[in-house]
């Protein structure tokens, strides 16, 4: 698609959903001259070697930066300041370093003190993903239409975050600014709590005494299937996440508990009209978001025609 | 599909998603001879006219029941009470009078006091939906490999009872009979609870001051807009579930808000092996629903591939 590489060399630092989308997205968009990947197992490298994907797989972080002209992280938030340690030496002089971690204040924290003056640090934070993870997970179309939030540090060099709004726009990708504080709050409440959430009533589905498990899943298709899915994602990411954006998401769930009381009493008083005129108005949400063509309009996500499809 | 119908004349009071369905299904199935329909609004009833899936339209409840030999209530669960009340007097000796209320105790206590001796009450429950509403919502497919729970009083008709569950098996779905209460328990958890807490969130979402609706749509990929698929939903409907269901669902609240503080604690502790251990037990639940063929094993629910169609 683009007639002459962004980039000559890019390294990807972990190659789990994230990073091997953006390598099957890369590639097939031209988007690179050279894809060096490396994974902290051994089992995911000769995965990632099998699949043919990259051109090159390399045995550490130090091998996989040497020479890239674009080195980004893909891995748990938590993992982000060893790996800026690791590879600091060895980045090539002008190199942007950026990341897709769903944290941006602490990551800002925990890498930029490791980077050289004469590299480029503009931190990125893809909104895309699902919940299966490992080397096969990903694909060239995960980033169509899904937001990049980058949050590059003031004083950044404003050609290098050109560069990598260019890079994340040639693999479908639509790009915002934004500051660290400001992602960590937004994604608080459009991803984190809703995380938080469903992990929770997803464990305690796990364990009521009267409805047994099997029931819980036969009769999934009530609703909370969907929750189910959102608490089947990563373990390792999402600890990292809520360890790192703790303050951000008390502060949302300080406001989720306070609504949930509210709607709970009015339950309990049998106050049919506060209920209706609640529930009226988060239809208009719904509305919203397939307008602007975050989510698909068809009827349950379109799961159902897949369902029949089985039959 | 049926070599002969399994009931003469059915008639569906209430056309929304789940009449509609019905209509479409059992036509499609050839499960019974004759199909009238009716609706609350003469826009509804005029819509269904247009539609041409149902035999006949007629204006009242009353005219509907006349000469059925299966009579299903497609109405909110608090309506179900009154409806009852109207059609008694026109119900056919040994007619089955049936629903599809999502609360079961509240329905049978509200509809069984009004149905003289000689018919036959089956109180159900497909749990099956999508977050549309309306005469146009429903398909032939719905039930398809979806639970239908039956909830027959005490001293129920073993054969009314057998006819019904043919009825539901003939258009797709599968049949577990239970008790109301525990059904509503059931429910409460796989199904009331989750609209409650999608309800409450999205309403949270749309009212913050530092993030504004628009950043919450447009980054709502990260989880927040699978909560408002199911908060989309109807809300008479589902201001009725709260209110006829109220103990269970708070039975169930008490137990979420217990196993959310711990996981809050864990967070504001940076405890991340209970993290850890939690996101990893919660993974199990997703596969054995996907097992048992209650969910979609493609990535975010098979969504991706029509998000890419799209572009």
């Amino acid at each position: 698609m683009t007639a002459e590489p962004l980039f000559g060399r890019l390294a990807l630092i972990g190659f789990g959903l994230i990073g091997g989308s953006i390598a099957r997205a890369a590639r097939m968009r031209g988007v690179v001259g050279e894809i060096v990947a490396t994974a902290r197992s051994a089992k995911t490298r000769a995965r990632v070697m099998e699949l043919g994907i990259v051109d090159r797989v390399v045995d550490t972080n130090a091998e996989a930066t040497d020479g890239a002209d674009l080195v980004i992280l893909c891995v748990p938030v938590g993992a982000c300041g060893s790996v800026a340690q690791q590879i600091a030496p060895h980045l090539k002089r002008g190199a942007i370093v950026s990341d897709v971690g769903s944290v941006k204040g602490a990551v800002v924290r925990d890498i930029a003190p490791h980077l050289p003056a004469e590299v480029h640090f503009v931190p990125a934070h893809p909104v895309a993903g699902t919940e299966h993870s490992g080397p096969d997970s990903g694909f060239a179309e995960l980033f169509i239409n899904r937001w990049c939030i980058l949050t590059p540090p003031d004083g950044t060099d404003a050609a290098a975050v050109d560069r990598l709004r260019a890079f994340w726009t040639a693999i479908g990708a639509r790009v915002e600014i934004m500051t660290p504080k400001h992602h960590d709050l937004v994604l608080a409440i459009t991803s984190h709590l809703p995380h938080l959430i469903a992990y929770t009533i997803v464990g305690t589905a796990d364990e009521l005494g009267e409805v047994t498990s099997s029931e819980v899943m036969k009769f999934s298709a009530g609703g909370f299937r969907d929750f189910t899915r959102i608490a089947a994602s990563d373990p390792t990411m999402w600890r990292d996440v809520f360890l790192t954006n703790k303050d951000a998401v008390l502060e949302m769930l300080g406001t989720f508990n306070e609504d949930l009381s509210k709607l709970t009493r009015a339950m309990r008083r049998g106050d049919g009209e506060a209920l209706f005129e609640h529930f009226t108005r988060t239809r208009a949400i719904r509305r919203g978001i397939v307008e602007i063509g975050q989510d698909s309009a068809a009827p349950d996500f379109g799961r159902l025609q897949t369902d029949v499809q089985k039959t």
